[in-house]
């Protein structure tokens, strides 16, 4: 990926005359930007009928870009089939958990393992890269849009069969997968793979190793469709490619990570979770570890909005600050959803650039503002490098899906991840979220929350990695299940357990000051699902101070080869987490010469030229906050000079301080 | 119609003997009844095989309320065909828009296009003709009963086929249906009459144009069922037609009333909302324009209910306000469902004048008084005519549609509808209500609300109008959409931002305080979808305070001819909306020498031997409410003196008050 | 049944190693168990493919328990039938009563009324018991597990067959149907018993006979699943049969007690519902009238759970006060689910004696208690019996059909009936709850409420019940509706109106003070749906006092023959109901001479040895409550002397008084 910083917005050049296609690019380059995406809904005009293909309307818009000097993102078509490849094809389509088939219409109706659609696909995006690759402005292929937006499971009947054959490729025997599934409960036992069930509806619940092997299926199939998909592509240029995901969709992001090239994201965030709007910034950084690059390719100007929902309109000044983050945290895009607002379709209340008849949105005025911003920014942006982090969070698809299984109708994996790393934004601890693969090396603090099942691979890496010295923090809810979604057989962590050598673990939901704890001088009510254990007193550094389960130890500290494991069994209130986050990295927070209030953000960028820090920050919040300079600053943005003291930023507002 | 007011209630002489319908019949005349209705669901009854036809119960009940001197509303029983019907043959009965088919048993099981149904109904109605027509004390032909009272899409196979050929007639080519429809936008082209979708499930929402047209289509196909039965029944007799709808059903009341002779309605409406039992009354007079003339088909005497619900009950003293409501609206006719409870079926617990076993219900005092009520107003009534409002509002099913589909997650039309007529309720301002295609004639202001489509036709018609020297008060949410529910090709009003002369226009949604304004003297949050347009300073009369979308206008006056456009982009608070229509129109205030408090609904009627107003009025709230009279007034009810002065009306008390 | 008291629990030979299972059985001896319950899952190992049947692993774990002195119960794994009863045959799986096919997976996937099923079931049975028999510290056989508890209507083809043979068994020509259902209404009449629809989806409510007929044709289809299953057993040996029901099944325990020798039953109530845990020991003991023998078999060592559900943990103390209750009211055993916790399928959340890995669990400290509380309290219950109540409370799963079918949108039988129980615990009224079909000897009050439907068999012996002296206490209610659901002929309570000899009658739901009335000095809303009676004013005991029905009656009393009887017309308050129980029923208060707080349970026992009054008492509340003696008494647990006056008794805490 070439080191640059783009500014852009999505474009249809299949629904739009050429005269507005033009008075659109022109338009684009007249506010600064220097990015389009377009493509991915385009099959029926890239192949209107079977096998007749027609590129000329996505190589005009290469060449109306190409002319204006605006980079292109060119996207595969493949969320939306046409009408030609499920009419009379009701087996293509999607059938969803309830068993129901899906029809034709809207989008990603179809099963994306079927063979004849797998097949289409391959064929148009081979023919699509002999005219993409003649176009060097291209600087990324999108694949798909936001895989599983709309759908979770497959469960049509061929997908029955693709099962049964993954089953048989993972356990070899059927009697293998029986006893890793424990099948003798319920008399659930299986003769011949063919037999094993899709989770279908049953009057109750199916077997935990069954549901998850499921969506594991589903996950690596569909990154089989991205590596087919990429070979095709790598055949004709090297052109990076990448995937618009998001936070929400039921997919594998490592899997889908490993295959591409770099990870990009769509995020629509209101103001009032801010920080879900960072940690998007932050999640799928460092999915590809070599890159450290994404994009952010989807982002409204003012508002989302669909027939069925009228999204809520972001706070005048609110557009500019998440442009400020994006450009920030590193993130080497932020590109409007879409130029020219939808006629037609049902997105056609969604906020754009400009609306569908050409005239300036709610949203332009902040259009403008970024488009100063960028200009602003860039040459900042383009003399530093984001400081690396040396504490690390591990945010994994593979424990989400463990929680999806086992939420206990309580838990959310996005929910408890996004409120353990608003934490470490509200300490100020400089933090980077890694994938469960993702190496250990720069790492000095480990985080590894709500991860049910810990793998035989990243505990051997956290056993490394503690051993040179490394601070291990497992927990709440970590190590408790085996990778088959039971517990463990010899103590209730397994091999955690082993190496706590704990003597005894119990585990279960309180609630209601039900169970009391004290760690810290702290004390805290222990509410959710806590795993307590016995242990050499030594070791226990947070005790149950309840009459139920008195004595247990929720929190344990071992020293293991130069390094530490810090076991958390219990969720312990607000006050005590961060208490013990301080605790462990506090050396890593962002800056002692500058505090600034909760919802102020801070990131660390270091100029590459002079090694001179700087602190680039903004007010996510609605209202005005306080930062306390503890030396005397000076604003890159426009030089002004801040004295030592106590300052406030108002809502939305950004700095770029470096000591005076 | 022949002039004439009734009061009566439904009978179900299929399920009793003989012995008990003279009881119940007897039993009405003694009441004061003067209608029956008869027949909706006893096509077992008249048809027990196919082909065998026996109306013996039908006439003989027709014979013993000829007798007795009641007439009679005879129905055609469509709502429920036999088990022959459907017996082994699935694919007659209706599939919802999830896609399920419904089982034989209730009601409105059966999909009303399927041509079996249609023959079987056509040829049962002919043979029900022609012993009906004998009677010349039959007042009216009622079709069915609240069509899609259940049901609302069908999307069954059969459908799917009239789906095609309906496009076809509609489009001519699928090149225009494409284009029309905005089909390129998610790859959604048609190649083929044929493969156009149904909007039956798919992972997101299907195409706006589609789901509108698919609404029109069944709208249409309900209209020619009933066409096709006019038809028979006008072969053999000139009876009057009717149908008795309500409001929440999915059907196009103008496409019905198009069809046949007048509206017919049923309402159950609870004191609560008690503006909406008002607004039933006015809601269906005018769809048929020559005849003013509708009947009150079906209410309770106490409460309504069946096995999964026990209604609430109405006060004491409600139902008589509720039929001094009926009669002084203009509605002809007042009538109990049912006269004798039912003994079985679902609907055991709902109230009824008798009960099954034929003992007073709680409700029977209520007919009681009714029975007075009745006979102390008929002479009043049939001396007096309803005076014709000057100011009319627009209530179209056609705009319902586009909300339906396009709901934004917070929109219901019957509600917008509901809360926008209350404030003519309150402010006392005589209105009639009028279906899209009434004639303007006699109208001088026309408010044309939540219209999100305004047609061709219509905003012709509503030109002329002003040129005339009409009012036209447009909006909110008017305007902003084509008759394909997209937007508009060049500004966003389309030919409404053509006369405005508009320079440009937004739409967002907005609410909490984010986008305020200012008209008339009043500020106003405008929370809600808003279209705001910048416009010649001279036509502004309403402009945005707020920093976001500052200085747009929301309300326009502009001259038309002789005649005045009045547009409202925007949803104002209670206060500035009262003081707008009071502004355009209150010189239609019901009258100026009676005040009244809002929750006493007042209707002018005029004394059509000496021209002298009659001001009808109704306490329809719980608590007693004030009346200012600024001269001298009579009871005509009982010739009491009401002084000039303050007086007060107890609860669901009424007057009818004339100059001394 | 032999005369013991067990306390035992669940156990899982067929998933754990033969180690581990002696592991267990030597635990449970330790903590003093003597009960057992194995097999109701274990069909694939029984007979893994068909017809080839293994049941080495229950033998083993018979003569393990043997060993031990471990009674045991041995249940029939039919809720989860194996992989190759359903392969390809999805007709032998359930239908919803969505009309939608479940899959295979979970339990209670396969429709009970299969024939296929039924053949497989019994013939499995048939082979277990050849083994079983021949251990005779078996105590029972438990059939399959918590039928329906998964599952409610099943609406496959097959049982539409069955359905119409049931049909024609019952009413034997279709004409009779049509008469019995009132299927005039709404042209629902059939001409062939195969056209009977099943209550599958429809746009409204089907007929009320219907789905009262279909709800009874399945009670009866699952009894006769039982008898067949009986049969077979008994066959084998007279070892009694049993099954674990549960309050919130779909089943008619009356059917299925019919069928067996005594009934059990499982609950997980928490203590926030202390009363239900109480009603559950109460509900069953008289299924059998000849046994009064019930075991509790399973219950949870401390919150129950799976996957999508973490249960609520109970406080420390209560599970050992729940079994306190258990013995207390004549139960006979008190039974964990399960000992080991489940390593896979999709309970592992679920409480245990012991985890999966073997830890103690949270839940073993009051495992322990209850070891303690077992050993000392067996020999004071081996002493005793429980005093027989005169008063009898029914609860009827008829009863409960009416108002599953007809709930109003506001009733449910297990919470009327529930509360209505309360007042008994509250007022400490010894009661017995009975079915429909228990003898009235030995009753003083019968008390009647909801029950929409009074049976003529069950009529006729209440009539005979009074004429011998008993009072009848009918209502609220009751009596209402005939057996096919329908309104009464004659009179608004058919038969009990006649022998009230009532002039008429009228119902209605009101809310809100519409309606109030007077009873007993007590004025009182009257909120809910109520029948009031127009009666000979000497025999009114309550009269409406409310504008609307103002001097109708809800409370009749009237001699008949040596009794009284009592009819409630409508729902009273809580104050009021109270006092008309104590009126009827003052006299069978547990015990003058000692007064507790509401939430101190008291059951009261005699010492067979001298006649001497045991009274069990246990406070089931989170905090300390006071008991009054008005004499001096002594502990039984521990021989502590009670002098008379005021003493507390701590949350859980339970005594054993007798007189000093």
């Amino acid at each position: 990926m070439e080191n640059n910083i783009y500014y852009g917005a999505c474009v249809y050049p299949e629904l739009w005359s050429d005269d507005i296609m033009i008075e659109d690019y022109d338009h684009m380059k007249e506010l600064g930007m220097n990015l389009a995406r377009m493509g991915e809904f385009a099959w029926s005009t890239f192949e209107p009928t079977p096998g007749n293909y027609d590129f000329s309307v996505l190589e005009r818009s290469l060449e109306l870009t190409r002319e204006r000097g605006i980079k292109v993102v060119v996207c595969t078509p493949t969320p939306t089939p046409p009408i030609w490849l499920t009419h009379n094809h009701p087996e293509r389509l999607n059938v969803n958990s309830n068993g129901q088939r899906m029809h034709h219409g809207s989008r990603q109706h179809i099963c994306t393992n079927n063979k004849y659609f797998r097949e289409r696909a391959n064929l148009l995006v081979d023919k699509m890269m002999q005219v993409v690759k003649k176009y060097n402005h291209v600087v990324a292929i999108q694949l798909d849009n936001e895989f599983k937006a709309h759908t979770g499971h497959c469960l049509d009947f061929d997908c029955k069969k693709l099962w049964s054959e993954w089953l048989e490729n993972k356990y070899l025997t059927v009697e293998n997968l029986n006893n890793r599934w424990g099948t003798k409960i319920w008399s659930q036992e299986y003769f011949d793979f063919n037999q094993v069930v899709q989770p279908l509806p049953t009057p109750f619940i199916h077997n935990s190793s069954l549901l998850l092997n499921y969506k594991r299926f589903l996950h690596e199939k569909l990154a089989e469709f991205v590596r087919e998909q990429v070979k095709i592509i790598k055949n004709h240029s090297d052109i990076p490619v990448t995937h618009n995901t998001g936070m929400f969709f039921d997919v594998d992001n490592e899997l889908i990570g490993n295959e591409i090239d770099f990870m990009s994201f769509d995020t629509y965030t209101p103001v009032e979770h801010y920080e879900n709007f960072v940690l998007n910034h932050e999640r799928w950084r460092y999915i590809r570890n070599d890159t450290r690059y994404t994009m952010l390719l989807e982002t409204s100007t003012s508002h989302n909005g669909h027939l069925e929902n009228y999204g809520s309109m972001h706070d005048y000044g609110y557009v500019e600050a998440e442009s400020f983050v994006t450009y920030a945290s590193g993130t080497s895009a932020f590109t409007y959803w879409p130029f020219r607002g939808q006629r037609s379709g049902c997105e056609q209340p969604h906020g754009s650039v400009v609306s569908s008849w050409g005239d300036k949105t709610i949203g332009y005025d902040s259009v403008l503002k970024v488009s100063q911003l960028f200009k602003c920014i860039k040459p900042l942006i383009s003399e530093t490098v984001l400081i690396e982090p040396k504490v690390s969070i591990t945010y994994s698809d593979r424990a989400r899906t463990f929680i999806d299984n086992e939420h206990g109708g309580v838990y959310n994996y996005k929910e408890l991840m996004n409120s353990f790393h608003k934490h470490f934004l509200d300490l100020n601890i400089h933090r980077k979220i890694i994938p469960e693969g993702h190496e250990l090396n720069g790492t000095e603090v480990l985080f590894s929350p709500f991860m049910h099942n810990i793998s035989e691979d990243y505990f051997n890496r956290a056993v490394e990695f503690m051993k040179k010295g490394g601070i291990w923090f497992v927990g709440p809810m970590s190590g408790d299940r085996t990778e088959e979604h039971h517990w463990h057989t010899d103590n209730g962590l397994g091999r955690l357990g082993e190496l706590l050598n704990l003597k005894s673990s119990i585990q279960f939901f309180s609630k209601n000051k039900q169970v009391t704890g004290k760690a810290m001088g702290i004390f805290s009510e222990l509410n959710g699902l806590n795993t307590l254990i016995e242990i050499d007193e030594k070791f226990s550094k947070g005790k149950v101070t309840s009459h139920t389960a008195q004595g247990q130890s929720f929190l344990v500290e071992k020293k293991i080869g130069k390094g530490l494991l810090v076991y958390l069994g219990a969720h312990v209130s607000e006050e005590l987490m961060k208490e013990l986050i301080q605790h462990y990295a506090s050396e890593f927070r962002i800056n002692e010469i500058i505090e600034t209030s909760e919802e102020v953000i801070v990131f660390n960028r270091v100029d590459i030229n002079n090694n001179d820090f700087q602190y680039w920050m903004v007010n996510l919040s609605r209202e005005e906050k306080e930062i306390q300079l503890n030396k005397s600053f000076k604003n890159l943005i426009d030089n002004e000079i801040f004295e030592k003291g106590i300052h406030t930023l108002a809502p939305y507002k950004y700095l770029v301080l470096t000591l005076e």
